[in-house]
């Protein structure tokens, strides 16, 4: 690239970040940065700007978290090929709701987003299924946008006694997938409404609020999640949390930050949170902790939950709760649409909670993780100096070398054939913790555990 | 309401009737215009903001289509109490997918969104079901995120036998439903792309726009469908057509208007056609014309399609073909989150198209739906002067009895105790045709047609 063009408006009041930010994706967007092309380095872009490191960190950060640039280390940043191609390689892809596979199958799989679904019972849902294809010939036709009122009043009751949620059914949306429910709740919301979210994080909640221009505020975290102050500062409208289970640093928010992230919503008319209750179902340490939604009595919380990993991946089921203030604008735009979701599949589900078989599976898997948990973890122990994080919930952890560069790991581990994730690939700008990698266990074998350990422990050895 | 406080903008580059459009929803929005409240009349809004008739009736027109207004005739336009709420009455709302059904079911069902589901074929879908559940433990791991590759595959054979359509799996996008894949399209395009849109027509499409804050130009229709002098007038660059089977209009577009309209395309980078293939099912008259989507050769058409009414609304399966510009893009938005369509349905689909299954249902299906509408005209001959348009496909036609008022035929229609909508009802401004009502019949059972012509034949006698 020859020449950064870029004036820098200080009336405009959108940050200097996303100014940058945006400049490079219009010049991408208008042909006049080409794929691997090469950027301005920071050092120089920041001189050139007049800007702080920190502003130019971000910047380049959102853009390589979102695919448009690539990193190359001691090179710089390229307009990535990803542009052009099925999937570019090193972008902030996990999702709540699995990564994609890789072509070849791993060594060892430590992906965050995979589900062991050998505890399926395969032979109760195909038997309820058929129960309810042969049962209702009423399903084939067109249901309620919101989801099936049937199925809402059990979630509702399933809702209240797992999370504490507290809701009427017709609060409730059924939709296919977490991420066909932001785009929802969305547009819901102002179109000029700035959205704060937990940086490092949840990388599909940056491409829904992308894919919509919406402003986006990365905000750190501290030991209990989303920094207040930090917030505050932030001048956003919407505050996107994940207080069960952060991902990727496994936070749990404690009471007293929540309510002062409420209070933060009730302050102002039109300040949302939304609340995803990433991993809730999965906790190892302590009884479950009730949503936030459940403290929430002004209307603030849009909740947020999946069937994708406690059920399966592959069965579209996720959930929204509105507040009530919410409810005019959603049937506006969205109620004389269909569900997403197909009826017989809400059938299905709505029985197979009915019936106890959801709580029987998720007791049985919540086993299951733990203790492919504690074997990974106790095959760690091996290394010395390594640290822990987030291990009371979940289906990851943070591994932690001190001493160690994250990309020195990353590389050994390649080098045994096991690709792992650092924590700065879920970071905009530089990670909170050096020399971390992210472990998911979900789809390891469990008899493959104590060799996958060992593996790791090699490939980090001298 | 009592002062309009709108400067219309000649610099401005929207239309004033979009203005006048947006003023009122942002009036309402930010409460200074209440439920129940009345607008100015149209002649004193046309007088004090100096603009023409049609100017304001399209405005008013939209605010009216999309549930915001309501029309009391003779009277004239409130804030719709629909705004707080579930369904408003009187809106644009039918879909290709099926209208909501009243809380009664009324005497006859002549709504336009109707299926008949009784040749649905239970036993070979809940085997098959069956059997996909039981056989691959796979599918219950996330797929990717246009759908599952052997049923695009499958699709893509699908497309070019029953539509002409040219195309490869990867540019597949399967999804749950219309709608959504609408906002997919929408989230391709560039943000401040105008859309142009059939008038009358499909009010889910204007819902999906207006809930991505998109610029929407409504162009009449000719006998041939969308004007093509209007449109290249409207200053859009995305054109939303139905070809095959306009609604509610009927008319199906001819090869010339075609080419044209694929021309109007070529001419402008960033110019698209939205091509959604409603009602191409259901012919009746001739044979199947070939979709838009096979005359292009630019990358031009983007084409949409739907399993709702040729199987069943219940089941949530669409599927979008992208013309091969538009795929970085997807990938880069899309290609990293999950598909919307449980696998086990995609796949439940894929071999009920594979076995043959699928095309005896549709065979078995138009064979009915013929038979339905045959009746049917046979027995509203028995009206003197009645016209009926739109019959060689689809699930419905318009009925017109010249010299009679629209409004007076559906208030004689209620008074028999049958719902049904006028052609202004899906129109912006005033409709095309006066005395015309949108007649469907999928929803009556055969055996009750008869009755059903003599007692609408009945209503409209003197």
């Amino acid at each position: 690239m020859e020449t950064v063009t870029l004036k820098l408006q200080t009336g405009d009041k959108r940050p200097l970040y996303e100014q940058i930010y945006r400049y490079f994706i219009g010049e991408m967007e208008a042909g006049r940065l080409k794929e691997g092309e090469k950027l301005p380095s920071k050092r120089a872009l920041r001189a050139a700007l007049g800007v702080s490191q920190s502003t130019v960190e971000t910047a380049y950060g959102m853009l390589t978290a979102e695919g448009y640039l690539r990193a190359v280390p001691k090179s710089g940043y390229y307009v990535s090929a990803a542009l052009a191609r099925a999937m570019p390689a090193g972008e902030l892809r996990q999702t709540d709701e699995g990564e994609d596979r890789p072509p070849r199958p791993p060594r060892f799989d430590f992906s965050t987003g995979a589900v062991d679904t050998s505890l399926f019972p395969y032979a109760s849902w195909a038997r309820i299924s058929r129960e309810v294809i042969s049962r209702d010939p009423q399903l084939l036709q067109r249901g309620e946008a919101g989801g099936d009122r049937s199925f809402r009043e059990t979630l509702t009751v399933f809702l209240r006694e797992y999370r504490g949620v507290r809701c009427e059914a017709d609060q409730i949306v059924v939709g296919a997938g977490i991420e066909y429910l932001l785009s929802v709740v969305v547009r819901l919301l102002p179109a000029d409404a700035v959205y704060a979210v937990e940086n490092p994080g949840y990388g599909a909640l940056h491409r829904v609020l992308r894919s919509h221009d919406r402003s986006i505020r990365p905000i750190p975290l501290d030991g209990e999640g989303m920094e207040e102050d930090a917030l505050r500062h932030s001048g956003a409208d919407v505050a996107c949390v994940t207080p069960s289970h952060q991902f990727p640093m496994g936070v749990t928010m404690p009471a007293g930050r929540r309510s002062r992230l409420l209070r933060w919503a009730e302050e102002q008319e039109g300040r949302y949170l939304i609340e995803d209750d990433y991993d809730s179902e999965f906790r190892y340490a302590s009884r479950p902790i009730p949503a936030m939604q459940s403290m929430d009595s002004e209307g603030k919380v849009i909740y947020v939950g999946t069937f994708s990993r406690s059920v399966a991946p592959g069965i579209r089921v996720a959930y929204l709760v509105l507040p009530r203030p919410l409810l005019g604008r959603y049937r506006q735009v969205f109620g004389y649409g269909a569900s997403t979701v197909s009826r017989f599949e809400q059938q299905t589900l709505r029985l197979f909670i009915q019936r106890g078989l959801y709580s029987r599976h998720l007791r049985r898997s919540v086993n299951l993780y733990r203790k492919k948990q504690e074997l990974l973890l106790s095959g760690l122990r091996a290394l010395p100096g390594a640290e822990t994080r987030g291990t009371e919930a979940g289906l990851h952890f943070l591994l932690t070398l001190p001493g160690r560069d994250e990309a020195w790991l990353t590389a050994r581990a390649a080098r045994a054939d096991i690709p792992l994730r650092g924590l700065s690939a879920y970071c905009l700008g530089a990670p909170p913790i050096a020399g971390t990698v992210v472990v998911g266990f979900a789809g390891l074998r469990i008899e493959e555990i104590p060799d996958a350990a060992r593996t790791l422990v090699q490939a980090f050895a001298e």
